[in-house]
C-alpha cells in the first residue's frame, strides 16, 4: 500500500489528538484513503516530558531541521503555535516541496500572504480546517462546498473562552470575574486569557474567514475589536426585557456604499464585539464552550455550522482530515486542486466610523428633571433615532440610575460624537456601556 | 482556458438554479477552478415549456441519447427525478466513461449499489450532494470532513415539509390538515404531499446518510418509518408542559447489543418518526422549512449543520458544488480522488423490535376508578417503568379523557406489547398515541 509520510511539529493537546486520531482510526483512514498515512518524525522541545499520548522514542527529536531534512516526509504538521520559529519551519518545509498543514491560526492570520505565495511558487498545498474553529469544518466548506456561491455575511461564536463566560453570566447572573475564574477552574480559560477575552483571538480568525469568504486582506488590527471585559451582569437583564441574548460576535459582511461614501472595490465590514442578538435565535443557541459560524450566500441564503471550537480530538480531527485530504492530493499527483485565497484583495474596509447599526447604550445619570430631554435631543441633533427608552425605579444614593436607549440603524462616528458629548455632562456620573444589536 | 463540458438532463426548479448560478457566477467560478464549465446540451421534456430561466435553444434537446453520444460532455448531470429513465441515463454515461452529478435521492437511495459499482469499475466519479437536504454540505461533510472520525449518531431534521407544517402547528395551534393546506399555498407542499408527511421521503435521505455515516446498505423500507398524521394539537400542548418540542427526526445511530440479543458486526438503528427532544436544543430552534444534522461522532463530539434545504439556488448551489468539485478532479486527471462508499455494508440494522427509547403515551380513557392502577399494572409486567404521568381535568362526555404517561427507557416490542393489551381495554376509548422522546 503507498505510505504517506508526515512529520509532525510540536506535541502538546493537538498533537496527542492527531496521534490518538490516526493510531485509532487507522483502519477507517486506509479503507477510505487508500494509502497509509506514516508519522516519520516528531519534534518537540522537551523529550522527558510526561505527555497523555504515548510517543515512539525512535520518532523523537529536539531538532526542527530533522523534518525538513528527513526526504520521507511529504506532509510537515505544523502544531506548535506561535510566529517566528513556525513561520521559519514552514517556509522552510513549503520551499523543499513539502506540503503543510497547521492549526496555528495566529501565523496564517499574521504570514498568510507569503506562505500562500510560496506556496502556490512551488505547487504544495497548505490545509489549515483546525487554525479556525476546531473541528467545526468552516474553512473547507467556504474553500470548497460554497464555490459556487457569493457569500454576503458571516457572523460567528469563534471563542468558545467567552461564549463559555458569557453564557454563565447569562445563566446564573454571576459577574465577569466569577465566571471567568469558573472558566480557568474548568480549563476553558488560560491562566492569562487576555487573547481571548480582549476579542483578539476572534479578530484573528475573523481575518482568516474573511479571506476565504470575500477575498479580503486584512490584518487583526484592522478589525474593530472590543471584547467582554466591560460587561456587567445588568446589561444581560436590560437585554433579556428587550428579547435578546449577549453573544461575542466574529462579523464580516459586504455592504453597500452609504451615500456620500467613496465607491470603489466590493466594500466589507470586519468587527469582533458584544452584540445583542434575538433570543431563540440559531445563535443564540449556542451555548457554553461551543462555536458556529452562520453563513449568508446569495444562492443558499442562511446556513449555520456548528461544533465545538477546540479541544484535543475536535482539532485533531480537523488537522487529520486536511492531512487525509492532502495525502488524497499526493496520491493523485494533484496538488494545488484547491486554490489558496488569492493574492490580491477583491474587497475594501469600510471605515470603521461609517459604520452602521443599532445601539444599545445603557448611561448613568443623574435622576434629575431634564435628563433625558437632553439626552434624546443630542442624540436627534446627530441623526440618531431611538426605538426604545427604559429606566429602572431605583433610589439615586448618589451614583446615579442606569437609563436605556435602543437606537434605530445609525452611524458609528454619529453615536461615538454622542456618547463624548453626553459623557461631558454633569449629569453623567459614569461612562456610558455600548452594545450593538444585530437582527440576524 | 481548458474547458469542462457538461450535460444537463431536466430542466425543472433545480435545473434552473444550476444554470442561473453557472451564469451569474462563472468569473468567481473560473477563478475558483482555473476551468471553464460550458454547458453542451440540455435535455428536455418539452421545449415549448416557459420557464424562469431562458435556455439557448441551440443547446436544447428532447433525445437523452444526444446527452450520451456527446464526446465533449464530460459529466452528466441528472435532474429529471424519478427512477427508471433517470437510472438509465445515469448507467449509461457512466458506461461511456463520463462523471455524473446527481441530485436524484430516490435515485441514490435505490440503486445506488448499482450506480456506485459501475462508477468503481469504469474509474469515474459519482457525486450527490443535491440529493439530501438541498444546500446543507451534509455528503461532502461526512464523506471528507469526517473521513478520519467514527460517527456515533446522526439525527436529522431532513424534510422541510413536513418541519415547516409542525412548527406551523407548534406557534399556532394548527391542525394537521390547516397547516398542510397552508404549506400547499406556499408552495412548501406538493399537491400530493404523501411522501413527504408519511416520512417516506426522509426514509430515502436516512439510507443514504447511513451508508456514508457507517457503512450501512438499508433500502428505504428497512427503516422504521412513521410521519407526522396522526399528530394532534394537544400533543404540541402536553409536549411543552414536559418540555418538549416536537420534530419529524430521521435517526441512526450505533448501538450497543442488548442483553440476550445476537452479537454480530455493530450494529445500528436506522428510524424516521416524530419526536419529542428538548425545548431549547439546537435541533428544537430549527424552524419553518430549514433542514439540519445533528452529528456525534468519536473525536468532534457534536457539530451540526443547517441550512435550507430544498429550492432552486440552494439545491442548484449543491449541484454546481458538485460539478466543480468533479471538474477538478477532471483538470487534474484525479478521478476517484474521495472513494465512492463501499459495496459491502460494515453494520448491520438492529430488529425493530429491540429498538430501546423513552415514550410519550398519550391515552383515551373513561374517566372510572382503577384506570390508571390497571394501565400501570400492564405496563410494569411489561418492564416498562413510568417517570411521569399527567392527567388533565375535564368533563368526560362520553368519548374519555387524555392520560399521558412518559416512559423510562423501554423496548419496542415490549411497548408494542402494551399497547396492544390497553388498546383492548373496554376502559380504552381511543387508539393510544405513542411519541418516542429522544434525548439529544
Amino acid at each position: 500500500m503507498r505510505e504517506v509520510g508526515i512529520g509532525i511539529a510540536g506535541f502538546g493537546t493537538v498533537g496527542g489528538g492527531v496521534l490518538s486520531i490516526l493510531e485509532n482510526h487507522a483502519r477507517e483512514i486506509e479503507a477510505r484513503l487508500g494509502a497509509r498515512i506514516v508519522v516519520r518524525r516528531v519534534a518537540v522541545r522537551d523529550p522527558a516530558k510526561e505527555r497523555a499520548v504515548s510517543l515512539d522514542p525512535r520518532l523523537v527529536t529536539t531538532r526542527l531541521e530533522d523534518l525538513l531534512e528527513d526526504v520521507r516526509i511529504e506532509v510537515l504538521v505544523e502544531l506548535m503555535g506561535g510566529t517566528a520559529e513556525a513561520f521559519d519551519l514552514v517556509m522552510g518545509a513549503l520551499s523543499r516541496g513539502k506540503h503543510v498543514v497547521t492549526a496555528n491560526k495566529a501565523l496564517i492570520a499574521s504570514r498568510g500572504e507569503d506562505i500562500f505565495r510560496l506556496a502556490v511558487e512551488k505547487g504544495v498545498d497548505v490545509y489549515y480546517e483546525g487554525a479556525v474553529c476546531g473541528g467545526i469544518p468552516i474553512i473547507r466548506t467556504l474553500r470548497e462546498a460554497l464555490a459556487s456561491d457569493r457569500i454576503q455575511s458571516l457572523h460567528g461564536i469563534v471563542n468558545g473562552t467567552t461564549n463559555y463566560i458569557l453564557t454563565a453570566m447569562a445563566d446564573r447572573g454571576e459577574t465577569l470575574a466569577q465566571a471567568l475564574a469558573e472558566a480557568q477552574r474548568l480549563g476553558y480559560a488560560e491562566a492569562d486569557p487576555t487573547l481571548d477575552v480582549s476579542g483578539g483571538d476572534a479578530a484573528q480568525k475573523l481575518c482568516i474567514l474573511a479571506q476565504l469568504a470575500f477575498g479580503a486582506r486584512l490584518k487583526p488590527e484592522d478589525v474593530l475589536t472590543e471584547g467582554i471585559l466591560s460587561l456587567e451582569p445588568q446589561d444581560f437583564q436590560w437585554g433579556r426585557e428587550f428579547g435578546y441574548a449577549l453573544k461575542l460576535l466574529a462579523i464580516a459582511r459586504r455592504v453597500e456604499p452609504a451615500e456620500g461614501e467613496a465607491r470603489g472595490p466590493d466594500l466589507i465590514e470586519a468587527r469582533v464585539h458584544p452584540a445583542f442578538i434575538r433570543q431563540g435565535s440559531l445563535l443564540a443557541g449556542v451555548r457554553g464552550a461551543f462555536n458556529a459560524v452562520l453563513l449568508r450566500s446569495e444562492a443558499l441564503g442562511p446556513s449555520m455550522l456548528f461544533g465545538q471550537g477546540a479541544g484535543a480530538l475536535p482539532t485533531g480531527s480537523a488537522v487529520v482530515s486536511d492531512i487525509i485530504d492532502l495525502s488524497r492530493n499526493i496520491v493523485a499527483s494533484s496538488p494545488g486542486r484547491v486554490p489558496l485565497p488569492p493574492a490580491t484583495p477583491r474587497v475594501q474596509l469600510r471605515p470603521h466610523a461609517e459604520i452602521h447599526s443599532s445601539y444599545y447604550l445603557r448611561f448613568t445619570v443623574r435622576d434629575a428633571p431634564g435628563v433625558l430631554a437632553r439626552l434624546a435631543a443630542c442624540l436627534a441633533g446627530r441623526r440618531i433615532s431611538i426605538a426604545a427608552v427604559q429606566q429602572r425605579e431605583q433610589a439615586d444614593g448618589g451614583t446615579g440610575v442606569p437609563l436605556v436607549i435602543v437606537t434605530h440603524g445609525a452611524r458609528e462616528a454619529d453615536l461615538r460624537g454622542a456618547i463624548a458629548e453626553i459623557d461631558g455632562y454633569d449629569t453623567t456620573l459614569a461612562p456610558t456601556r455600548l452594545i450593538r444589536i444585530e437582527s440576524i
